[in-house]
């Protein structure tokens, strides 16, 4: 329960399938390697009423963290926090930290020759309309700030969708939060190849390895290149320490190898990243 | 609300990192061009209460269309036949046509020397298990079936994750559905790359011509590369006509362009697939 967190991704672009949603997969891989847990992702288009109702969703599973991804910008489709707004009943208003964050933003652009005004325009001021009691979130490398405020149990943290600045505030303000509440916990990964049987013959084997390992996690994916079944497992576990869980994927790994070298199939470790 | 889809992805390999949704983008992208309207993605873990809570959720909605994607292989993780049957109330039960289907396949793959034994184990068995008064999807790639079901008034559609099987069955059997009730409705997009200005200052420019073409969905996605402002406006419609579809954007486009040069900015129109 206190690790997990939801994920809600707006923009109508991710509706119509114009843009692949790789920030989803930024994030999902971010949050599990921190030792968070993402229970959901939600992609709602750019509309008040839709962000707002599925926040409220959200809010009913009660999650630990909710992110939002998307819509902070300044044009008229960019209606993020109007949507939290309304669900939340925290009304936008200008926060004054914001407002300098952005002001200091338009005035480098001005001296670095990228435009030549920096007055405070509506759409300009529109970034720094918050709900109220939010706290602004340093953007290192865009205009609008990032933003963070507390309902109900779960933290609700604003993330703009351009990705270079998703991350960096991610990274700077949010990662720190999911450690903390991660309790020093890691996620741990490996994965195999298994060739010479295929799925419906190995899936007793694996729910046999899942219930003696309850802590490890294992995935198929069947892979079918020129007519040989190729399966890869990918097998992962949330621990408190490097040794319990090497311990626990190794055992899985072992058992997993044995069982299915018995049914004259074979078995070869693949690299992982992390 | 005749053409209102929605797609829930099952997978715990989407929300852990390891897979990028691109399914989610394929089918957002062949919805929209068949004239149907996705307005949410969902996407939970392999867990059979998950399925159907969020499968509740969505028929509250009342959507013409669910799609879901994965989960109905022959292995443990594979659950989303059962969180639908737990959704619907419609118990599972072995269906003979689809019985029948995954029984030729692997007298083929018997045939083809791909595996010894086409004998229908029970992990085999289960990808035939379909709610009471679904329609078996012909699988012209893979071994398991589709799935088809009416519930209240919208129509249940349940695909396999494996992207190749997906989209042979998505062809197959519910592009031709979608293309019946979007009725005709065909969607048309168009890009045009715009410089010199940034997304603040241009931000009203597309708010007075989103006010005067409602039927052109603008969007505007900033770039920001080597600290030269490039902003992408992508403009999208939905018509009964290509010569109206064109005659639409066409406006539009001619709108932005005028503004924008008054403000000192230049515009490049983008070629798209389309």
């Amino acid at each position: 329960m206190a690790r997990l967190i939801e994920i809600l991704c707006v923009g109508t672009e991710l509706l119509i399938g114009k843009t692949l949603n790789t920030n989803a997969h930024w994030l999902t891989k971010r949050i599990t390697s921190l030792g968070g847990e993402v229970t959901r992702v939600t992609v709602v288009k750019d509309d008040v009423m839709e962000i707002a109702h599925s926040v409220q969703e959200i809010m009913q599973r009660n999650p630990r963290l909710l992110l939002t991804v998307g819509g902070l910008g300044p044009t008229f489709d960019d209606k993020t926090l109007e949507g939290i707004a309304e669900a939340s009943g925290y009304k936008l208003e200008v926060d004054n930290n914001a407002l300098k964050e952005v002001e200091t933003k338009y005035r480098r652009y001005v001296e670095e020759g990228r435009m030549e005004k920096a007055e405070l325009t509506p759409p300009r001021i529109k970034m720094a309309k918050l709900p109220k009691g939010s706290e602004p979130l340093r953007n290192p490398v865009g205009t609008a700030p990032g933003v963070m405020l507390k309902y109900s149990d779960t933290t609700i943290v604003a993330l703009p969708g351009v990705p270079s600045e998703m991350m960096a505030i991610f990274d700077g303000s949010v990662a720190p939060i999911i450690r903390q509440f991660a309790d020093d916990m890691t996620f741990f990964e490996s994965s195999m190849l298994v060739t010479g049987v295929v799925e419906s013959e190995i899936a007793p084997i694996i729910e046999k390895v899942m219930r003696d390992n309850p802590h490890v996690y294992i995935k198929s994916h069947p892979h079918c290149e020129e007519r040989v079944s190729r399966l890869e497992f990918h097998l992962s576990t949330t621990a408190v320490s490097t040794k319990v869980a090497r311990k626990r994927l190794s055992t899985a790994l072992a058992q997993i190898s044995e069982l299915t070298v018995k049914k004259g199939g074979k078995v070869k470790p693949i690299a992982t990243e992390s």
